[in-house]
């Protein structure tokens, strides 16, 4: 069995603003550890399988940063989306270009900037769910969740299905939940019958295409086209037919609606890195729970995230705070307070103030 | 009567720090105002004086500033201290060279990095102080106490012996009272017979030379020597000179040992500007209290004094911050710690970050 990663790097996100811009994005930064998200996650992949099993699926920006990063990729594994529209499309692409090669080949969707603190961990339980995906399942990563999280959408198992690949445990999945409200999302965590959706999948490319065939008709025609666009090596007419894509995520385009899915419980220190503060969590501190890249001299001063490399900061009596200084901004933000970027960011882009997205 | 105003800029402090540094002390700064303190302070002075009747005394580094600044001012009154030993030796050697011109000259020593925000009632006091001077008396300003301060001297004067210079009252000095403990700051606040020392002295030369001769032999013997040296154009005599005299403000050296001092109750709007936090009382503040130097974002954000100019700042929830970004240093401090922030220059010092300070 073939297995195939495709790591999806098309994001542009701001939630780490102002480092993140949308000229370079988190999954470019070094934010997490010593390299960036991107590498970490291409190196976190190497003892499983060779670079060129490797594909990265983003725009056109995106692609030449990969290039900067991994110059080893080859350049036809960076695969270029006339434009950027969520998942599916991304999905569909590169799922295609996959099944040009090998039909029974295994894909694994992966993001490119999520933190993974047990790469074994998630090396063992990838292999296995490749297996289960050489089944003919989707697979999807759940993560057992330790809080009532409103910035996830959830996973609903039937815990009474355990399944078994490489000695792992799966579960039928019984349905994909958006994002909840905070009571529910205090039911789902209750339950026990709930994981957090990683937003990882795995898929045979042929199993891939039956799926669409069967629960997402409208998708299936638009697999077709792509494919016909990448047999005939057509540029202009895949741009053409990406432009009318709807933009949608795979969970709503595909993963909603299928039967057969099995979720694997990601047990592996997984981290989407959403916001300022789950940094805090991730990097070292020093004596007075201060996590900080740069020089900092921190006086009566606890638990503040600082990123300011190549100047000095000195904190004094300041706490729970997050400070980032770049090059044109900088920020001071209650750590509690960090969900609230996005309203400067709206106010950035509502006041004209490109320059600084 | 001549009135000469001798402006003492050689401060070199670092309580502006990371904005001030032993290269550019805060008298340089537009901190206060929209021109340097320096500026302000030589152009409040000009409706009551012409330019020719300005000097200022301070080490060579700032008199290039001075010149640079107020290109106008004569390199004749631009006079250089051989070294930095305090306000003792800087204004034997202004008065010495004033006394050289003219021994009637009334000579206003004024410091360069104090605030005035009522001007006209300065100039108003300040002519009626010269009237005092000429009459023979050492005056000086004294600041109606508004809290018990510990940063500040304190002037005990006579409160029953009233004595009036061209319409202004003036009280005649008990003692000089160093920086107090808290305590004693309320003891001398409640008394109501206390001034804080402003710093700023008016003395006829020859008054001031009988002075010395009268109450500080010691410094009437330097006095001679200095102005010896004046005469004879010979300048390494007078670095030689003042390289052993004793580094004493002319507070300790004279005003605290003579008699015939009047004090002027100095109702102008003074501050001396000693730290962060009091910018943050002088700037204009916006609907949340908050006093910005640079284009600044602020969502729930109270009380802070952002100094970032040319920069975009954003801050979320923080509250009662003191926040000064510069080329090569950040400070993120609490408003009320900042007069710790001399233990982050002593920190710098000892470990030898002088390319911070």
């Amino acid at each position: 069995m073939k297995l195939v990663a495709v790591i999806m790097a098309g994001g542009s996100g701001t939630r780490f603003w102002p480092l993140s811009r949308s000229s370079r994005p988190k999954q470019f930064l070094p934010i997490a550890g010593q390299k960036t998200m991107f590498e970490e996650t291409v190196e976190r992949l190497l003892p499983l399988l060779p670079l060129e099993n490797i594909y990265t699926v983003s725009g056109e920006a995106q692609a030449k940063m990969i290039k900067e990063l991994v110059p080893q990729l080859s350049k036809e594994n960076i695969l270029v989306e006339p434009q950027a529209r969520n998942t599916a499309p991304s999905l569909l692409l590169a799922t295609a270009r996959v099944f040009l090669e090998d039909p029974t080949a295994v894909v694994a969707a992966l993001p490119a900037d999520h933190v993974i603190l047990k790469p074994e961990i998630f090396r063992r339980k990838l292999k296995a769910a490749a297996a289960a995906a050489a089944d003919g399942f989707l697979v999807t990563f759940g993560i057992p969740p330790t809080y009532p999280a409103t910035a996830y959408g959830y996973i609903h198992y039937d815990r009474n299905s355990s399944v078994s690949f490489e000695a792992e445990p799966f579960f039928h999945v019984l349905s994909f939940k958006e994002k909840p409200d905070r009571p529910l999302a205090e039911k789902f965590l209750a339950s026990g019958e709930y994981y957090w959706n990683s937003g990882m999948f795995l898929w045979r490319a042929d199993a891939f295409v039956s799926k669409l065939e069967a629960y997402a008709a409208e998708w299936y025609g638009y697999f077709r086209e792509i494919l016909g666009c990448l047999e005939a090596k057509d540029e202009t007419r895949l741009a053409s037919v990406f432009g009318h894509l709807p933009v949608l995520s795979i969970d709503y385009a595909l993963m909603e609606k299928a039967k057969g899915i099995l979720v694997c419980p990601g047990d592996f220190g997984w981290s989407d890195v959403g916001v300022w503060s789950s940094l805090f969590d991730l990097w070292p501190k020093d004596q007075a729970d201060n996590a900080t890249r740069g020089e900092t001299v921190a006086l009566n001063a606890r638990r503040c995230l600082v990123y300011n490399p190549g100047k000095l900061t000195a904190l004094v009596g300041a706490e729970d705070l997050i400070i980032v200084n770049t090059e044109s901004a900088l920020l001071v933000c209650r750590r509690q307070d960090d969900q609230k970027l996005r309203e400067i960011i709206e106010w950035l882009k509502k006041s004209g103030r490109e320059e600084y997205l």
